[in-house]
This record gives C-alpha cells, sequence and structure tokens, in this order.
C-alpha cells in the first residue's frame, strides 16, 4: 500500500469521515509545510500518551484527579451525569454549570450487550452517599442532573439511575428537552415539538 | 494546553473540520485502542516522508516517475491536466482513462497572486511537443483533455491552456459540464442547467 493509500485509510477509519474526505485531508497534509503534518501526528500520539481517566469522575485530561474534581470553587454536591468525557466538555463551553461531573463511560444499550455492571452507576451512587466529592463528611449529594443524551437508549439510562439514585433521598432532575435555541419550528421533528410544547413555562419579565 | 486541546487545536486546522468535528475525533481516538491512534499517528508522518512529486507529471505518489507514467499500457500522447494531484486519484477512481496526466499544481487565480508562472504549464507545452511522455520521438501529443474544475478559475484557466497550446498543433478538449449523475433536477443550480441545456447531444439506441 503506498503512504498516500495508507493515510487515506486510516482517515477513513474516523466516524463521519468518509473516502472522499480522507483523500482531500491527505492531499491537505501534502500541501502544508512539513511542520504541520507533523505536529499533527505528535498531537495523537500526545493525546494517547497523556491523557489519564479521572478517577474521581471519569473525565478525562492530563491529570487525576481532573481540574474541576480539583477546583475548590466548583460546588462538589451538584453532580452532573453524562454518558462520555466529550459531553463535559459540551457543558463547559457553555460556561454555565458551576457543580461536578460524573461520566458513566457510555449508555444503557441492551442491543449492543452493554448493562448496568459496564457503566460507572455504583461509583456515582458512592459519590452521591459521600457527599459528591469523595473526601466528603458523609453528607450526601444535594442534586444529581442527568444529562444523558435525548436519545431513546439516553432516557432508558436517565429512568435507570432515578430509580438507582433513589434510596439516596439525593433530588434527582434531568436536563430540559426542547427546540435548540437559533433552531427552527419548521424543520424541527415532532417528537421535539411535542416536547417543547408539554415543557412549556410561563414567561415572566425576566424571560 | 492539555493534550486534548493540543489535538482538538491541530484537527481543527483541517479543511472542512471544525471545533466540534475536531473534538468528537479526538474522544473517538481516546477511545480506540493505543494501536489505532498510532497507525493513524504514522500514517501521517509517513505520508510526509515518504511522498515524492513525479518528475514528469507533478502527481504525488511512492515514486518518480509515478506508477502511471511508468505504465507502457497508458497511451502517452492523450494528456488530461488537472489542477491538483488529488483530482488524478479522483480520475483514476472512475476507472475510465487510459491516457497519461499533468498535474498543473493549481489554477490561475490573479486575486491569490498566483499567474501562469506559478503552474507547470512551460512543462505541458514541452510534453506535447516531445510526444506526452518526456521520451517520445518528438511526434506530438494527440489530444490534451483539460479537466480543470468547473469553477470561474477553472475555466479561466482552460482558456488560458487552450490558447497557450494553440501553436502546437495539439487537439485541446474541455470535459464536460452539466448535471450529475444521480442528481436532482430540482436542487441543480441555474448555470448547471443552462450548461447541461446548451451542451445537450442527440440520443442513440446506445445512450
Amino acid at each position: 500500500m503506498s503512504a498516500i493509500e495508507d493515510l487515506v485509510a486510516e482517515l477513513a477509519k474516523l466516524p463521519g469521515i468518509g473516502r472522499k474526505t480522507a483523500q482531500r485531508l491527505t492531499f491537505h497534509l501534502l500541501k502544508q509545510p512539513e511542520d504541520a503534518a507533523r505536529r499533527l501526528a505528535d498531537a495523537i500520539r500526545g493525546v494517547r500518551a497523556r491523557v489519564v481517566t479521572c478517577g474521581t469522575c471519569g473525565n478525562l485530561g492530563d491529570e487525576d484527579p481532573c481540574p474541576i474534581c480539583q477546583d475548590p470553587r466548583r460546588d462538589a454536591e451538584l453532580l452532573c451525569v453524562v454518558e462520555e468525557a466529550g459531553d463535559v466538555t459540551a457543558i463547559e463551553r457553555a460556561g454555565r454549570y458551576r457543580g461536578r461531573y460524573h461520566v458513566l463511560g457510555g449508555r444503557l444499550s441492551p442491543l449492543d450487550g452493554v448493562g448496568p455492571d459496564a457503566l460507572h452507576v455504583e461509583r456515582l451512587v458512592a459519590r452521591v452517599l459521600n457527599g459528591g466529592g469523595g473526601g466528603g463528611a458523609g453528607a450526601g449529594g444535594k442534586e444529581v442532573i442527568v444529562a444523558t443524551n435525548p436519545s431513546m437508549e439516553g432516557e432508558v439510562t436517565a429512568t435507570y439511575l432515578q430509580q438507582v439514585l433513589k434510596p439516596t433521598g439525593v433530588r434527582v432532575t434531568r436536563i430540559a428537552r426542547g427546540l435548540p435555541v437559533g433552531g427552527d419550528l419548521e424543520y424541527a421533528d415532532g417528537v421535539t415539538i411535542a416536547q417543547a410544547l408539554a415543557a412549556r413555562r410561563d414567561m415572566t419579565e425576566s424571560d
């Protein structure tokens, strides 16, 4: 296999990258200064060599515990449960959340053979009982926000978590589903519109 | 910068890859076996280290001259002129062309400061005069198919090539423009429809 075919094949293995895009990227890298390609190769190697999983929340980063778990200004009694580490990045990008996270490492998916044991649920229950941070005085968490994806499997996972967390007495909430901001009613699917109607709120002057 | 941010930044420099896609790809690579990320990094390094430009046609590959220029079964008197090496791959994928190529290395673009001198035009004229292959008996090429892109700049480049090649007496043709196969009239732009109408052909039983 030639060097070009080799890189096209490797790039085409990435999600959402087809053969044509892989080819376009390969020729782009060939046109760039050699330095640019080297930096990309180094970054790919570096991400595997340097990134560790946070032993507390399951987030990925350069440190364990991760910067969010280490940050004393983040509320340790407020936990946001997400499916994957990438979801933490998405929520952090929004810049509004001031609690900590718990990464499940997936979602319940019986068809793919992913049951409760494959997810970090026990550790979540332990964190809630210990007051979120893991080093708490057993005060119990204040609230668990379930932010699994608004998909079929994400909903099943959310319902499961609600049941598992019930005995702890913690408040369990679910992120709102509705029309995306900047979206268009005309292009929204029926299920989303139905959920947006059902979850409607009274308008106040502060809205 | 963390290893994750570093890779996201490098990936986001690639054409057509925004910040969100770069993040998705990064977390994908973190979930894959370490081996997969290593193979991709090696392929990126390899493509820069191993790939050379063919001194005859300007194509990119592991050898100079490239396999197409070396292939005695490919018609050396039929040249297809393309803007970039990636276009060679696209035409080869179609599997119909049996001549050789000439890669210009770009297209005329006065706004970007790309004039005739920046393209491999002189070498094209020399190949045509020498019978295409470079090692010919000065018989002159049979035909030059101009396959620059059907964009404004590609058309300007095609017209320029036609003028430059006129003194050689070679037949200069242009690839057809029209509706893409599998396309939909409803979604085609007006210019394409106009060209498809103007270039209409009489239907025969073999069509």
